[in-house]
């Protein structure tokens, strides 16, 4: 196959070949220079969702992506680095207490962020909450507060793996999203791009997450592995459930405050095991002996927070906005609660006006829902479960048809589901 | 999936389903309108190429496909109407000799046809080598040629199936081209449109055809038979060897003086014997009782070609332009031609200026292949096989350079070689 014949190279990929290195990096030189047309990477990336990728043309596709922007060189900070990436979940407010936690033991934490879409939060989002808080820092800044305090959460450059940003916008349009090669290297191009030396991915299962099946989310997580440990960036794996949301709350302003309780040696028992069990996995990464509940339970992590809000000109004082209680849903029959659908929950949110549809939309700091009792609880009938809260009583319907069916009640208490599933890497 | 969002849509197809008739309806008013991108479009194309369609699912993109223009009524012109198509060979001049024939034996043939494009060459490309011939009508002529003369061989109209045309653009830059659903219906939109009530599909088989299988020439011609029934036009089917050049001559000018040897009576075997056998086909479609060879024995076949030709001002006495002969390719040794492949003959043609590259491109009347010994033939070391004409020497090494390897000499008579391969429907 000539590199420099786009029909050649889709038909070889159509007909289940692999794509030699050269071609991937023409390839890709040519569709950011407008060589090779949107409706020829189209029919790639549906020949890809239907033959799939090698490992090594997968590395070197995301070799590619990586390469049509800067990797960010965090060497000379003076602290290991070490980053998360969860696949997205409801309820999902890890990183805002992971970061600082992490970070008041001695890593560099470099969470470049993008924006939330969908059903699921984005950490951005949650943190815009804050009064004063900002999002998009230069690089330089990025820099400093990683050599300063260990850590940033931030909007990830335009700088950062710009031919995904085109690649994913087409995925979009052309029901080419759901590959895993292709989410796989999505992900990693934009983390290996941020110069982490390693990295936790957090691929969650279940019905509030991407992948509902144990099967694919492992592939997922062994070919993301594959391909930080192609680049230079050792990566370890956490499977997660997500058939129920993380936690009580679900929304913005409402994790803030419930990650500020984990962070402050309370909070949900499930929330905090999660942070503690990630924790663990990027102090083993980064080469750090420390014990993460204890920074939890004596105040370094919440001291750290309140550095890292206040260093992008975040008041960690200042209150967080308080929705009204719009409606609550309540308990079909007594008994317990064996099921509460977080796919349910975090359409909910999102109608509320937690989340977005579109890249571009903004969100409500208030919307959100918060989990009065969650799988394991007693209830009578008729008493709370959910609570919807907000600003905007005209999308309160749209939040309780997502719900409908939401909640299993039974007469025995469930057994008690496992959060990790299993380590990988 | 909602008919209105084309991403459901390309979903839906990449995960195997079947798409409605209104989808399918929807889709092609959508993609028309521009409210479908090509991207979109491209990618629904390779999940089509992956997953295929059902016959009835096909039977309505079809006639999607002929609904986005006219479908001629060609009711009215007091002759059965019937058409034939052939897939493309090398040297297959066989509509030249069998339009004159059928329409002198009482049937009306509407053959209204595409240009060549690669190495097989187009049936207008060869008559427009006749000094003076047209090939472009108003549909008023289409319909008067076929009422007062029995036929016509002249460009299909922009107003037939003209979603064909782009889907057709499109498929050549994604490489979805080779797909038994979209070339069916790409062929049988054209030919359902034109409004002839039956049709003969020449489908060949060989080194030289666009299918050089057989499991999958028989597969594309059940797929158009069952496409035309679903559509009201009576269809057969013939699988035809495309392992060897038809005739002795590949080219333009040098094919139609080979037509007017068999539609005198003479010319080669092979050429004689197919426009016999598809002949009958065709007759025996319409409903006509009658004797073709005789036909073109006792110059009626002749009287009628004369006729068409002076129709679209073409001179039947004007001399036809000849080339130089450029190059000989000579036997590589003593014994029976075995082999003489009709991919290379035909690229050589091509090659030659006989065929075009792109849409649009000129192409030459004069340049060709003349093959001098084909299989079977007795030949000494030396002797020529073949031999090229034109008028460019330029481009004489291109075209050897195809014919390497493309003769084989062995001591044994090799076994004869059927023409028509099967007969369906």
């Amino acid at each position: 196959m000539s590199a420099l014949d786009p029909v050649a190279v889709i038909a070889a990929k159509r007909d289940g070949g692999r794509l030699p290195d050269e071609t991937i990096r023409w390839l890709f030189d040519a569709y950011l220079a407008g060589q090779v047309a949107e409706e020829q990477m189209a029919a790639l990336l549906m020949a890809i969702v239907w033959r799939g990728m090698e490992p090594a043309e997968l590395a070197a596709w995301t070799g590619a992506m990586i390469d049509s922007g800067v990797r960010l060189d965090l060497s000379g900070i003076g602290r290991p680095t070490v980053d998360k990436h969860s696949t997205g979940g409801v309820g999902d407010k890890i990183s805002l207490i992971l970061v600082p936690l992490v970070a008041a033991l001695g890593a560099a934490v470099p969470q470049l962020s993008g924006r939330g879409l969908g059903h699921t939060g984005g950490t951005l989002d949650k943190l815009e909450s804050i009064p004063g808080w900002r999002a998009d820092l230069p690089l330089s800044e990025v820099r400093a507060s990683l050599a300063e305090l260990g850590g940033v959460i931030c909007a990830a450059s335009a700088d950062l793996a710009p031919a995904d940003r085109r690649l994913y916008a087409l995925r979009d349009v052309t029901a080419t999203v759901e590959s895993i090669p292709l989410i796989a290297s999505s992900i990693m191009s934009k983390k290996i791009a941020e110069g982490t030396e390693a990295l936790l991915l957090d691929v969650k299962v279940g019905s509030g997450a991407f992948m509902t099946e144990l099967g694919a989310a492992r592939r997922l997580a062994e070919t993301m592995i594959a391909l930080g440990e192609a680049h230079g960036v050792r990566t370890a794996a956490l499977l997660t459930a997500m058939d129920t949301p993380l936690g009580e709350a679900a929304g913005n302003a409402v994790e803030v405050a419930e990650s500020l309780e984990v962070l402050s040696g309370r909070g949900p028992a499930d929330v905090r095991a999660l942070v503690v069990a990630e924790a663990e996995v990027m102090l083993r990464l980064a080469g750090i002996d420390a014990d993460p509940a204890a920074a939890l339970d004596d105040g370094r992590a919440l001291a750290k927070w309140r550095e890292l809000i206040g260093r992008q000109g975040g008041d960690p004082d200042a209150p967080l906005p308080a929705g009204r209680e719009l409606a609550v849903v309540t308990a079909p029959a007594s008994g317990y609660v064996t099921r509460l659908d977080a796919r349910a929950v975090g359409v909910a949110a999102w109608r509320l006006g937690a989340g977005r549809a579109r890249p571009g939309d903004s969100v409500s700091a208030t919307a959100g829902v918060l989990c009065v009792a969650k799988p394991g609880a007693e209830v009578e009938k008729g008493a709370p479960v959910l609570r919807l809260v907000g600003d905007d009583p005209s999308r309160v319907d749209a939040a309780l048809d997502a719900l409908r069916g939401a909640i299993g009640i039974g007469p025995e208490l469930p057994p008690p589901a496992p959060l990790v599933i299993e380590s990988l890497g």
